[in-house]
């Protein structure tokens, strides 16, 4: 696609500050940027690109302009304006809506004539399958699966029995929605397995990184609703709820019958414990664990970053024995 | 399946308190249930919801029996009741026994005519599968590979050659058995790779969630023996042995040549060093960090839960210089 | 394959004590080798099984050569020494070079005779694969990819438009290469997802481990430079450059923007914050988070061992504290 700036002033809403004439056909990074290409400033960490950027045009905020050596679009949301011009000039590629002839269907499905089932996909019986869809290789859905209007699954997704997805979600390669929760009894020394009936409903513009798993519910549904974007490697246990816009970084893992607020962000590599609830607008930084409900919105952490092993060798030791050394301390100076 | 109170109360062991006759088809929680399923509590977080349940029957110990609104089953351990229970009204389907066309079989392969394989299955040559075992679509079987009675392999499982799967095993979607462990030399700068000779042994009843990884042995074989249970997303590590009713949840990593004893209990996100040993009945909590061997039986802990990011940012410091804030302080007072 | 013992002295470099002629067929560990086998000890841990082993060689030091039973290899290395043996002993097997029929190639794809396509793989259009090459069982490749001389994608892979592959490399089963990154732009509440325009750039010689994830770049690429190793279930994000001959344990997750130097090794469940830099020769050691820029390289550490759980309760709430008792105890000790 290109553009002129103009054109792409008035469709972000960003304010143009230069010739509304000068032609895009790409987006690029401040340092890679050539002739022709838009970039973007809103990270300080990239700051002294701007100078010397060649972009054609930069989108910034008021106070980066006066160093911007080219075009620019102002606002107070470069990142923002950068994500819809970068959508317009770079559209998804349309699908045919077809059938692989090596696509494997069940009886009693329903595929829209749009949809598009690649080669080697696996379907159970009665599944639906709605206008748009794109379906990737080797994908396998079992019986009774139902995919919204718009959805993507991009390659090798799993979806089991029941589950629902809803409009215009993404799923990337390695995905699986629906597999048993992790449900154990103990009878004497040995586990016996917890049947898990409950399900999986995915509600709309909800995006899934490669390889995270959410697990079906063991007696109710696993449930994310709208606007829900789970990066990669993340796990969902049975029965958790996560509410509407939130975000969840790579590595994280919630734990069963967990329930998450609207508009949380997970940071990477967290782990949330069971059976509690997180209210709307928590933030959790990387890295944390959070054992207890959370019930103010606010910034909440536990990582602990690294310092030199032979510093650290020490601290571990002072740490192992908190406890009684404040108290020994505490006892002295009283 | 259907069936009356009585009938539950005798399969289950359960002490019947109300109506024999009442009928059952179903069970749920305590708060979704309606006329003719039985719920139970086992979970104090849940027990206001059994002041209201419209379920015909609960299961739940001797010390609830006074606030239940409904018929009882009453027990010691009402969480081992459902499960009998839900496992007799919520049985697995059963599956025809047959090789799909699309299947593709190596040479030298001996399927039971009582095994199900699925569409675009790929089994290598001298693959055995025995008696109602189940391969998921889109699975792949290495050569040598074999799969005892009634195992099931949900779908787009993958189990690399020679491995060797028990009786009643479960193998989630996204599973990878055998595949080689992080066996490198250095040489200068570089790293050789470690031929993997090894193999993977799986016992009778494990069971392992989605995307879970289990390496093969460098040279002897990594080992989960019989009734382990594995949750999602869990790494195992080459030469790895675990012990009989050992069960780990969700994120966990061991790493290579660990020993692990019988009917530990690993939370999630918990990781194993290498080339240690944990004896039998080891309880380790969630989000904890094993690096050296525990030789006593018990409850271990190092997980950090979170506090406002605010009192953190101070906490983080402190924690960095412990050691010599500490030493200096008993200098001052001593 | 079978070799003397001074054969294996001349291809490995290790200096023989004993019989040159004596005949070697396989490796083993020292506790379970038998006549004709060749162990090593390079790991104290092991000490004790150099004594009673039934091997007719073993490889190790100058140091431990006093207390081997049996003919040995002597070098400052023993483990590559044991590398190169058993690199020679147990060869890879070699593949037949053929397209499978139920593989699936698009249009304009270049397949290298030599290479081998195995059953159920679906290949998208103007795809290149090498000579030598392997695509294991159901792998999926979009459009464009690249795979170089004698790579080899083991069964599951998944590797997404315009990724590039070089020689010699080894993807693991369930491997996603090129999957989106985690791009999001918020406006008003709602997500609004950043198109992921650049690809995947894999060195020579590189491995990565089962069900690890390297996702595409934002704008410009993600990079594993030559001889990079990954291990299992690591998550590398979007724009992340990995140097030379750097190795990342399993369970890692790498965010967006963090460039790694050479040589580095990165010990398992370690995570790493996004946009920093990590210099050359930094070691990670394993349950580390890194959130700031290491400029030296040396040895860093954050991870928390286990305590007896009683003691842990005890230690967290001082934890939670610590800034606030510190600052008390030094006030009233001033």
């Amino acid at each position: 696609m290109s553009a002129t700036l103009g054109e792409l002033s008035q469709l972000s809403g960003a304010r143009l500050e230069g010739s509304s004439d000068c032609a895009i056909t790409s987006v690029n990074t401040l340092r890679q940027a050539k002739q022709g290409e838009i970039s973007f400033l809103s990270n300080r960490h990239y700051a002294n690109d701007l100078l010397d950027t060649k972009a054609s045009a930069v989108i910034l905020s008021e106070e980066d302009l006066k160093h911007c050596p080219t075009h620019a679009l102002v606002s107070d949301t470069p990142y923002l304006v950068y994500a819809k011009i970068a959508n317009f000039l770079h559209p998804e590629i349309s699908r045919d809506g077809s059938v692989a002839d090596s696509a494997i269907l069940g009886s009693g499905c329903d595929v829209d004539k749009t949809a598009t089932v690649c080669a080697n996909v696996v379907i159970g019986n009665n599944v639906i399958i709605g206008a748009g869809v794109y379906v990737g290789p080797n994908s396998t859905l079992e019986d009774n699966v139902k995919i919204d209007t718009a959805s993507k699954l991009i390659a090798n997704v799993t979806i089991c029995n029941d589950v629902i997805v809803g409009k215009n979600v993404i799923l990337h390669p390695g995905v699986v929605l629906g597999a048993d929760g992790f449900g154990l009894a103990k009878e004497d020394d040995e586990w016996i397995k917890i049947p898990q009936i409950g399900s999986v409903l995915i509600g709309d513009n909800v995006e899934i990184g490669a390889n995270s798993t959410i697990d079906r519910g063991a007696i109710e549904n696993t449930v994310l609703k709208n606007g829900v974007k789970i990066d990669n490697q993340v796990q969902i246990g049975h029965n958790v709820v996560i509410g509407e816009n939130t975000a969840i970084a790579g590595c994280s893992g919630i734990a069963g019958s967990t329930t998450i607020g609207k508009r949380c962000m997970i940071g990477g590599a967290s782990s949330i414990s069971g059976h509690i609830e997180i209210t709307d607008d928590v933030t959790i930084t990387g890295m944390s664990g959070v054992s207890n409900s959370i019930k103010t919105p606010g910034i909440y952490s536990s990582g602990l970053p690294v310092t030199e092993n032979r510093i650290w060798r020490k601290n571990i030791v002072r740490m192992k024995n908190l406890d009684e050394t404040i108290r020994k301390i505490l006892l002295k100076i009283q």
